[in-house]
């Protein structure tokens, strides 16, 4: 059986077979956006927070979208049908569209391309919640104030991963030119002091990850943790108590050493722990109500 | 007969059955180089410095080449063989490769991918040389000093291309975060002033054009131009006396309208016009000695 299922503009390949035009542009130029979200048994997490994200960064880089959201929708659905699996990773990718010449101009793209591969997604290894993670620092070269968009020019996150790699940590916190933190190169960053949960505002150049966003809520529906978006310096994640990463697809993850320093007592926090176990009650609660509907 | 003949790894295709991947992370996240060239009656232009572009290129995204030069060299040269057309745009694409799963970690890829896009060169618009071209201007939101590499991240140009087309122009001088201009989304700008020849210098985040390289190559081995690299503001560009563009496929173009304002007398600038004839000879001999080698 392969292990990916793929679905081009509607129609099924696996990973051997599923292939774009080498005149896509999103090939050509990263001209694309996507997201990436998983199923939590057979149910899409967030799947029209995720549709209005993609929307959002469709907009931010002047992409009129060809695909209404109604039909992006129906082939998400129908490829979580057409899975064998219960829980699956999905990376919904949206390209401006195949040229129908070499060059810039948008205009030579008239139709977008949606591609939505699938697989099944893994548990976290247990490792992560026992030890935790190993991070380092990473400057950006590139610096953009505000909100980012997920589009396909990814490369200086693939650079900052590669960079932690190399170092055997797991990811890369990238910085921006003021010498703030922003995010690790797939997740957001968070940190605790003194009880309180920090996260960087979005205005330092991060991209609004939606489990980060269901935390935020939760917080503010639940009043169980106090949590500010404020900036971060190098300075203020190394002296945290504790450190965590987000992500829809590996949830909340501790991080117990950064550049080869200990956070805290050098194992994954307690809050952390908490606050984990209070979202997947959260998202379990919500996907119920989902089933019911 | 197809517009388009491309050689994707030793293989070659037309233009609808020319596909790649979509794990591949030229697709995935622009991960890949790419170098953009001409042939002039079968001869590449400066095809070793292309190939050492590409390289560099390659270099400053860590990206580790798994097909070597010469092979890429003899892609290229089987290429223009195999093409119908004397003169032919040619667009090389060195990705890190298909991955093996999602994920930004370049060690998923083991094997690169060649793609070379090959078409018919057409003949610059004669009106070019009559009335000029007009340009915008476009303020960079991602802002980065240096010389620029060839990626496959070029969706800032993309947008600033978009925003000139939407003007009725050409095309955008991209200006960078210190108000300085830079270059135009797929050619170098120059101007004239008092009889000398100005261009932004590399570092305030220029790409190195291979036209740019030889024009100034050209004015210190014949001495018969003064080309001086030097910052340049937007109104620096508004008040001078000549505006062109240079690349590899249009050589040296006029700009005679910058935002709706007339540049020098609104006619394509003479110095430009000799600049333009001394560079086709220059190249043209130098293509000579290549035949005759």
């Amino acid at each position: 059986m392969s292990k990916f299922l793929i679905n081009i503009n509607g129609l099924f390949f696996d990973e051997d077979t599923a292939k774009i035009s080498v005149f896509d542009r999103g090939f050509l130029y990263g001209d694309s956006v996507y997201e990436a979200t998983r199923t939590f048994n057979r149910i899409p997490f967030r799947l029209d927070h995720h549709l209005e994200r993609l929307m959002i960064s469709a907009h931010k880089i002047d992409l009129v979208p060809t695909i209404n959201e109604q039909l992006i929708k129906e082939r998400i659905q129908t490829t979580i049908s057409a899975s064998p699996h219960d829980n699956i990773f999905l990376r919904i990718i949206l390209t401006r569209g195949t040229n129908s010449d070499l060059g810039l101009d948008p205009g030579l793209a008239c139709e977008n391309n949606l591609i939505i591969i699938s697989k099944e997604i893994a548990p976290n290894p247990k490792w992560w919640l026992e030890r935790g993670l190993s991070l380092v620092f990473y400057q950006k070269k590139n610096s953009q104030k505000g909100a980012l968009s997920k589009s396909g020019n990814y490369l200086e996150n693939v650079l900052a991963n590669k960079s932690a790699i190399e170092q055997n940590a797991y990811d890369a916190i990238m910085i921006n030119n003021e010498l703030h933190a922003t995010e690790c190169t797939s997740s957001n960053i968070w940190i605790v002091k003194d009880g309180v949960v920090y996260t960087p505002p979005l205005s330092d150049g991060v991209l609004e990850g939606l489990t980060r966003k269901t935390l935020i809520e939760m917080a503010k529906v639940k009043k169980n943790y106090t949590i500010i978006e404020k900036s971060l310096t190098r300075d203020d994640i190394l002296k945290a108590d504790e450190v965590f990463i987000s992500s829809t697809t590996r949830n909340l993850v501790p991080v117990t050493t950064i550049e080869t320093k200990k956070i805290g007592n050098g194992l994954p926090g307690k809050l952390t722990l908490q606050l984990l176990e209070s979202y997947l009650e959260y998202v379990r609660h919500e996907n119920q109500i989902n089933i019911n509907k």
